[in-house]
């Protein structure tokens, strides 16, 4: 992993056990799409996927932009929302490409959130055993976290993301100018990932999101720009060191044992950002408790993430049903939940295999506990 | 790729980009599966799946087995067949190990033909993103094709296998006395495979099936664990030089352009092996008109596969049909089917890449002219 200046932007190489991709961060470079696929990627034919609320804007932009430049490329669209991160979406968009005639020479190019970088990856993954996929993160969310590192998937009936396949991307393209298109809500939500990047890689970075806060709530380039090509140098380099969880990744899931327990227990009311900010503030005070986090990591975090995201005391979520959650959750290895720890800001302490075994009780009673007192 | 004898049996190792695996092909060794398995697969769960056929025999007597040796290990079947090799089979297993609490250390087994390790292959390979699977083929066409490459997937409505994974196994055990168990009719679809591997790429082989077509069609097993074993072996070496059918893998599918149309234009009453012999005649008279293949190599396939299936005419195929699923195969790059023609008998036309663009005119007068007049 390596950035490098482009001319307005930041190129980030991102290795897999194939090989390796391009993650280009840069300020309007969605416009050179065509020319950049057709450079990397040799494929006769081209799907751009994305949902409803965006493919009249930036999918259909794609789309001319590569009709244009003589591209065979073709718009295919499911309904907005969590809910067509689905079995369901994912097959009816599978027989779409089928139907139109799409073969092996095929690219998807999926533009759009996390769920559409998720999903459509998973139809690229999967069609005719897998098919090279571009990634086109239009938010926050998508940027610097889920169109970086191979994972697509889908939710099913016992939870989020159980289903899916590591399918790294051929090339990722993310134009930090789109952000505006956004709304507030979901600029907060997905700026709360580039906050755990800061507290678990680089606390300079952290403070440098905190002075920023306003203006990356505003999608100011001139503050998202280097933000998200941080996040995206920090998430490469994690995932080019462990592509497959195996390890040292795992402490991409700070805050994440509690923020999906959380999610879940609110029956995904609560936000994923939003989530995982309460999951980060209560797994460092359980760091703190169990001497691991440096003591004060807590209150450190507390302040910014509370300027994105507004008051922070977990209320509205019951802990015995997110507590019931962790008891079955089904990534949980051996039965035993493992928690991510900070050792202080900006380091993750590397415990065993970069996670700590936390006995289910003590979980249950930080949920419990909540933020109260603190 | 290497051979190398065992007490009863030969193991071969299959490269993949991610290192190897072991195909061991062995009288008995399906009794010592609970040893193999824990030497090879860090999993504290075990999920055997199997068709309702194979479950009550060769299924449960691997549960068991497993269960007696100190394993985790459950039973999940389906329903036998070729139906179930669908999306909504893939969809009630995966929900059915997420109920039984199966998690990321968990590891599948597939026990059964080709329909049950494709099936559970790509059940596996989108587990959770993919957890291990060790395959336990219990048919010739299995042993011989199925469960060596990776290759997992299952049918949709356009197509079959146009959904799936490459997903290479932890492990493959055989154990040729099982193949007394299947009916005189699998019997001979699955050794038609055996008889193409000859073809393509060891003529000596192809005789020594012949000579012992009687004794491979009864499962004896002095005649079935060596061709097994050959076949494996020549099997390994093609996907360890090419894992992912980018070029040198296609030799694998001679016969199986016009195989693949001629089973789809019977509905899938004519059986794949049929299919593919018929499909391999075809593909060898048009290689002769060609000037590509040696003059007498059809005549040369006829025999014994004739001496397999009984007489090959091709009558009840409709030509007109399968000249449709010609033209609309999705497979098919840049719009020009590809044919592997072969040299001589044992020795592939390298042509260009291993394949030759045929004019669809030529093939579809191929599937017309049918075996009339040879």
């Amino acid at each position: 992993m390596s950035g490098t200046e482009r001319s307005a932007g930041v190129t980030v190489q991102v290795r897999t056990r194939d090989g390796s991709y391009e993650v280009i961060v840069e300020r309007g470079v969605l416009r050179e799409l065509p020319r950049l696929v057709n450079e990397r990627v040799r494929a006769e034919r081209f799907a751009v996927i994305s949902d409803d609320n965006v493919a009249p804007t930036h999918g259909r932009a794609v789309m001319e932009a590569g009709v244009d430049a003589g591209c065979d490329m073709a718009l295919f669209t499911f309904p907005a929302g969590e809910a067509s991160k689905s079995r369901k979406s994912w097959s009816v968009l599978t027989d779409e490409l089928l139907d139109a005639g799409f073969g092996r020479d095929s690219c998807v190019i999926a533009v759009g959130g996390g769920v559409t970088t998720d999903l459509a990856g998973f139809v690229a993954a999967t069609f005719l055993r897998g098919v090279p996929v571009v990634q086109v993160p239009t938010s926050y969310l998508a940027m610097i976290d889920a169109s970086v590192g191979g994972k697509t998937g889908v939710d099913v009936r016992a939870g989020k993301n159980l289903v899916g396949a590591f399918h790294p991307p051929r090339l990722v393209v993310a134009d930090p100018e789109v952000l505006v298109t956004l709304s507030l809500a979901e600029r907060a939500q997905g700026l709360v990932e580039a906050f755990k990047h800061g507290a678990i890689l680089d606390s300079a970075y952290f403070a440098s999101l905190e002075d920023r806060v306003v203006d990356l709530l505003a999608a100011e380039p001139s503050a998202s720009a280097p933000a998200v090509a941080r996040s995206v140098e920090l998430k490469a380099a994690v995932v080019s060191e462990d592509e497959f969880e195996g390890g040292y990744r795992q402490i991409l899931n700070f805050g994440h044992t509690l923020g999906h327990a959380l999610e879940a227990a609110s029956d995904y009311e609560l936000g994923h950002g939003s989530a995982v900010a309460l999951g980060m503030l209560l797994e460092a005070r359980l760091g703190e408790r169990l001497g691991v986090t440096e003591p004060g990591t807590f209150a450190r975090l507390r302040g910014p993430l509370e300027a994105l995201l507004g008051p922070i005391d977990g209320a509205s979520v019951d802990p015995e049903a997110a507590a019931t959650y962790l008891r079955t959750d089904k990534k949980v290895r051996g039965g035993q939940p493992r928690v991510v720890l900070l050792r202080r800001l900006g380091e993750v302490d590397p415990g065993e295999g970069w996670s700590h075994e936390v006995p289910q009780e003590a979980l249950v009673e930080a949920l419990a506990a909540g933020l109260e007192g603190s």
